[in-house]
C-alpha cells in the first residue's frame, strides 16, 4: 500500500494535539506528512516544518494559500489534518473541501452551530471526505461494546452513563499555558468542559448504543472564579425508545486525569469500560458473575479484533486508538469498501450531532435546565 | 461495662436486617437481647424468640404490649431495635419513646414525612434517645473523610458526588421474595430506590460534608414494567455556600451489588471512597499523586482510629461499621459523654432531614424536576 | 441455643489477638466469656477481668489454677481460648485438655516441634477437642475455593502459590512494641516470618488443595540488622501427585499490610484470592474470560453460602471469618454433627502439620535450602 | 531529522514480532523500512515485501545476500532489525555487523551461550552498534523506577521480585501455531519460559536496580506432558551487596496474559509496577501511604518525562515503549550523544548477561537447584 500524502494545519511548536495526529498517521504507514501550515506566524511555521522534515517549499503560513497550492500540484496532498483551536476548524475545513482535499479534523467539529451548518453545506458539495477524530471510538473494546449492543446482548438499553472527568483546570491556569488559554476562551473554544470533553462522552455514548437523542436537559457550572466557560457539565438525555442517558464532564475533579468511562445498563446485561485502562471491558449478565473481557483475548469479538494490533496483555493505548481512525480514513479514501463494513467512521453527521448537542446544552443551561428537543 | 438490655421489634424468621442488628449489637458486648416482638404472627414470633434464646415470657406478638410490659418490669429493656418495614417505624418508635425506652431504628426513619413529623413530636417529649442506623457512617474512613473536610484539608467544597448502585431489582422479583415485596410496595416503603438507598447516599454526603441543602431537583424513574415505585433516582443538590451535590441511586444497575461511593472535590484536594472496599480512602491533593489511605494504618486519622477494631490489612466490613453505631448508642445511653465528642451519632434530626429529602425528591420529580427549597 | 461458657488465657490489657478472639466468640452468640487468666501479673490480670466484665471470683493469674478451679465448678467453662505468645500454647493447652476442657488455640500450635508432639500425646488422651484458629480458612470464598478444587473444577493442580506479605517489621521495632518484641524473640515465637505468617500461608494452601506435602526446600532470610529470627521466607513444596507449591512470607515488604494471597493453577482453570479484599474470588477457565465471583452472590457456592452472614456487596471481613471458626467449634462441641460436614475444622492434625512445616523449613534453610522429606 | 534506512530479517506473513518492530520503528518517524529478507522461502519473502511496500529489488530471501548487497549500495540500509527465531539471531547479527550495518535484535540475544560469545567477538570488531530490544525498559515509569533507585529513594535494596506470568502455553498448542512451535523447540529457542520471558524479567530487574548478580539457583519445571522445554521457572538471585532477587516466569498460569511485574523493597521505601497497566507506579515510603505515580503527571520524574509522548491519563502502551528503544537507537546511530545520557540503551553487554543467566539457570536446575556463580 502506498502511503497517502498528508498535510497539516496547526500543530506547530508548542502545540499538543498536532503531535498526536502525526504519530497516529504514521503508526500504520498509511500517511506521509509532506506539507503544512503549522502556525500562522511564518517564522514559527517554517521552523516547525523544518523540524518535522517538511520541505520549505511546502511549508505555508496561510491555510488558504496551502489549500490552493496543494490542490494545484500534481503531487499535492490527498488529505489535510486540522489541529487548530476550535473556532478555526470550520473555515479551514471548508477551504480544503472546496479544493477537493479530504479533511481529517480534530473535535469538536466547530466552535459554534452556525459554523457547523456552514461547513455541512460545503461538505455536501465536495467530493472529498470529512473525518472527525472522536478518537475514543477507535479503542478495540469500544468496538466490541458497540457490537454487543447491536447484537442485543444487553437486551433493551435502560441507562447510558458516560463520564469524562479531568482535573487539569481545577485551579486558574498559569498565564503561559497555551492549551488552557484557548480552551477557556469562549471565542476560540465555543464552550468549556461541555465542548472539549462533554462532546467526547456524548459521541461515545451515541457511537456505542446507536440511540438517537430526543431531548436533553443540561446544567453547566463554573467552579473557578473568573472563568468564562463552564468547567463542570451535567446532562440528562432522553433517547428514542425510552432509554435514558446521563453525561458528566468535569475539568475540576481533582484526582482524575482523563477518566472517561462508559457504562450501559440493559435488561439482560451491562457493560462498563474506562479509558484509562482501555484493554478491559467488564461484562455482567443479569444474575451472573462479572466477566473481564480483555483486548486481544479469545473473549474479544470480531469488531474488536479488526482493530487490534498486538496480543492480549500487551497494552494498546491512546495513540493506537487514534491511529485506527487514521487507518480507517485511509481505507475510505482508498475506496477500500471493506474497511467501514461496520460503519465505524465518524464524519460530518456525527460532527453535526455533536454541535447540536453542545448548542442545546448551552441553551438548556441558560434556561434553568429546561428540556430541549434536538 | 454491664451490657444494656435490648429488645427488638421485627426481625423474625426469614427477615434480613434483624440479624444484622443482632450481630451488630453483640460484637462489642454492649447489649444483650432479652425481649422481642419478632413478628406480628404469634406462632412465628415465639418460634423466632426460641431460636434466638429469648425467653417465652418476654416474647411478644404485639409491640404495644411489649412496650407496656417491658416498661413495667424492674429488669425491663433499656432500648429497642426497630427492624420492620418502613411504614411501621414511626408508630413503633412512638410507643417505646412514650414509655421512656430508647429506640434504635433502621432507616429510613418513616415511610412518609407526616409520620416523621409525628415521631419528631413524640421524641421531643421523651426523655429517651432516638438513634437512626445510617450504618455507613460507622466506617472508620468515613469518619476520617468527615474529619478531613472539617479541618479544611479539601479547601472549599465544590462538588459532592454520592452514588448507590444495586442490581437486585433489575428484573421483576420472584413473588416469594419478601425483601423485594415490601420495598416495592409504596404503602410499606414510602418510596423505591430513593427511600431505600438514596437516603443512605444523601445521609452520607451530609454526614461527611456537614453542608446543609438549600434546594434540590430530582428525577425518579421506573425501569421495570409494572413496578409501583422508582428504581433509579437522580438528584441535584444546591448546598448552602455554593457547593453542588449529585446523587444517583439505582436498583437496576446490573453488575453493582451495594456499590455506594462518595467523592468530594474541593479547591485543594479530593477524597474518594467506595463501600465495597471500605478500608481504603483515596486522597489527592491538587497537583499531587493520589494517596491510598488505609484503615488502621499510620495514615489513618484520630476519628478513624477511634472506631477501628483491628490492625491495617485485616479488613473490617459492614457489620463492624454497624456495630460502631450500636456501641456509640450504648455510650450515649450510658451517659458516657466522651463518646460522641465528634457528634457522629445519627438521630432524629438526621432522620427528619432524610424524610424531607425523600419528600422533596418525589415532589420535584412529579413536577418535572422542578427545584424545591428544603 | 444456649451459649457455651468460655474462658481465656492471655489477652489482657495491651494485647492484640485476645480482643479479636473475644469479638469473634461473641459475634454469633455462641459463647459467653465468664473466666480468664488474662495476664500472669495478678494486678494486670484482675484489672483486665474487671474491664471485660469477668467476675473477680473467676479471674485468675495462673492458668493451672484456672484449669483446676474451672474444672471443679458445676458452672465451669466449656472451653478456653489461648491467646498468649507461642511458647506457652503447648503447656496451657495441655493443662486444660487434661481437665477435659475444650481448647481453642491461636496459631502456630506451639513454638517448637517437641512441644507440638507433647501436646499431641495429651490431646489424644483427652476427651476434649482441640481447635486451632487458622482464621483465614473461615473466609467464605476460601471455602468456595476448596470446594471448587475438590470438585475438580481446576483439573489437576499444577502450581500453588501462597504469599503473605507484611511490612510492619521493615525497620527495627520500637522497644515498647510488645507485639514485635515476643514475635522477634526466638524463645517465645519459635521462628520469625515463617512461624507467624508462613504457617498461615502453608495452612491455607493445604486447606484449599488438600494436597499432602512430600518434600520442601526453604530459604529463611533476615533483612533487619540484629534481628534474631527470619523476616523473609521462601519455601518450595513438592506435593504428592506432582503439583508444586511456593510460599513467600515477608515482614519487610513495604507497602503490604496483611497481603495474604492464594493462587492455584490447574490444567483446566485457575483461582486467585487476596485477603485484603476477601469478598472476591477470581476464577479463570483455560481460554476463557476471568470471572469475578463475589461472596453472597448467585455465583457463590454452597460451601461459601454456609458461612456467609450478609448479602453480596456488603463486605464481610476478618472478624467474620474468625467468628466462623468459633461458631464451628461450638457446633462440634455441641455435637452438632451437621456442622463439620465439609471437614473444615482445623485441629491437632493441622497443627502438627504446621509445626512439622516450620521445623523442616528451619532445618532446610540451615542446610543450604536442602530438600527435606516431611 | 531525516529517517534512517532500515532493513529487516524475518517478520514475513504470519509472524508476530516483525509487525511490532515495524510499528515501533515508524511511530516517531526515525526509520524508513526499505529492504528485507522477510522469510527464507523466496515466494513468501517477496509477497511480504510487496505487502510492506518494500521494492522487489530490495527484497531478499537470504540474509547473507542482503547484508552484502545492502552494504554495497550507496543508499544501503543504515540498520537491520532481526526478528527471527532465537537460534538465527547470532548468525544474522554477525553477518550485518561484519558489513558495518547496525543491528537491532529481538531478545534473547541468541539461543545458546556459545552463539552469544561468538556474536560478542564479532560485535567487538565492528564499528556498528548492536541493540537488543528488551522493550519493557522503554516504559516511562520503568525509567522513573530506575532513577528513583539510583537516587537512593528506596534506601538499600533488600528484595527484588520480578515475575512474568503468561497462560498461552497452558495446554499443548495447536500444531499450526507457529509462535508456539518454535518457542517450544529447544533447538530454535534455546529454552522455554526461562529464555522467552524469564530473560525479560531478569533484564528488567537488572535495568532498574543496576545490581550485578553474583550467584543464582534455579528450578525449571515442565507442566505440559510432552513439552521439551520448561514452562515454569523459579530463580533465586544473590546480588552483589547482599540484596536478594527472585524471578518467577510461567507460561501455564491461567488467567495471566503478559503479567510482568516488578517490586523492589528497600530499607526506606518500595516501588511496584505491572506491565499490563504500565502507566502507574506505586511508591510507598516506610510508614507512609502508598502513592500512585502516573505517567505524564506532575509526579513523573525527568527520566520518565524524557520518554513520554502524551499527557497523563491517556494511556501509552507496549508499542510506545518499544518505539522508545527504536528512537534511542536512532539517536545513538545519529551520534546524538544527548540521547543516552542515562545509559538506558540495551546492547551487547546486557545480551551477554542475559545469556549467561539462561545458561546458569539451566545448569543449576539440572543440578538440583545448585547455586551457580555467574
Amino acid at each position: 500500500m502506498t502511503p497517502l500524502k498528508l498535510g497539516m494545519v496547526g500543530g506547530g511548536q508548542g502545540a499538543f494535539i498536532g503531535g498526536v495526529h502525526r504519530m497516529a498517521s504514521r503508526l500504520d504507514g498509511c500517511f506521509d506528512l509532506v506539507a503544512g501550515a503549522f502556525a500562522s506566524d511564518p517564522a514559527r511555521a517554517h521552523a516547525s516544518a523544518a523540524e518535522l522534515g517538511v520541505s520549505a517549499e511546502r511549508s505555508y503560513a496561510d491555510y488558504k494559500a496551502m489549500a490552493t497550492a496543494e490542490a494545484a500540484r500534481p503531487d499535492g496532498i490527498d488529505a489535510v489534518s486540522i489541529v487548530t483551536p476550535n473556532h478555526l476548524h470550520g473555515p479551514i475545513a471548508e477551504a480544503f473541501l472546496a479544493e477537493g482535499i479530504h479533511v481529517i479534523c480534530d473535535k469538536p467539529m466547530t466552535a459554534t452551530l452556525a459554523q457547523a451548518e456552514s461547513l455541512l453545506a460545503v461538505a455536501e458539495q465536495s467530493k472529498a471526505h470529512f473525518f472527525l477524530t472522536h478518537n475514543y471510538t477507535g479503542y478495540p473494546l469500544i468496538r466490541q461494546a458497540r457490537e454487543m449492543v447491536g447484537e442485543g446482548v444487553l437486551g433493551d438499553i435502560r441507562i447510558v452513563q458516560a463520564e469524562y472527568l479531568q482535573d487539569w483546570l481545577s485551579s486558574a491556569p498559569a498565564p503561559d499555558n497555551k492549551q488552557a488559554a484557548w480552551r477557556t476562551d469562549p471565542k476560540q473554544s465555543g464552550g468549556g468542559a461541555i465542548g472539549d470533553i462533554g462532546t467526547h462522552a456524548y459521541n461515545l455514548a451515541s457511537f456505542v448504543t446507536g440511540l438517537p437523542t430526543q431531548q436533553l436537559s443540561a446544567t453547566l457550572s463554573t467552579h473557578v472564579a473568573g472563568r468564562l466557560v463552564d468547567d463542570d457539565a451535567r446532562v440528562s438525555l432522553q433517547f428514542e425508545g425510552g432509554a435514558r442517558g446521563y453525561i458528566w464532564a468535569s475539568q475540576v475533579a481533582i484526582g482524575n486525569e482523563n477518566n472517561l468511562t462508559l457504562a450501559i445498563y440493559g435488561t439482560k446485561a451491562s457493560i462498563r469500560w474506562a479509558q484509562e485502562n482501555p484493554n478491559i471491558l467488564w461484562f455482567t449478565p443479569v444474575g451472573g458473575a462479572p466477566q473481564m473481557i480483555t483486548r486481544g483475548s479469545a473473549s474479544a469479538s470480531p469488531a474488536a479484533a479488526a482493530v487490534t494490533r498486538i496480543p492480549a496483555g500487551h497494552p494498546e493505548g491512546y495513540l493506537e486508538a487514534f491511529a485506527t481512525l487514521y487507518r480507517e480514513a485511509a481505507n475510505v479514501i482508498n475506496a477500500n469498501s471493506e474497511t467501514d463494513n461496520n460503519n465505524a467512521v465518524i464524519g460530518i453527521a456525527q460532527g453535526m450531532d455533536g454541535m447540536r448537542f453542545v448548542d442545546a446544552c448551552i441553551r438548556s443551561s441558560n434556561d434553568g435546565a429546561a428540556w430541549i428537543t434536538l
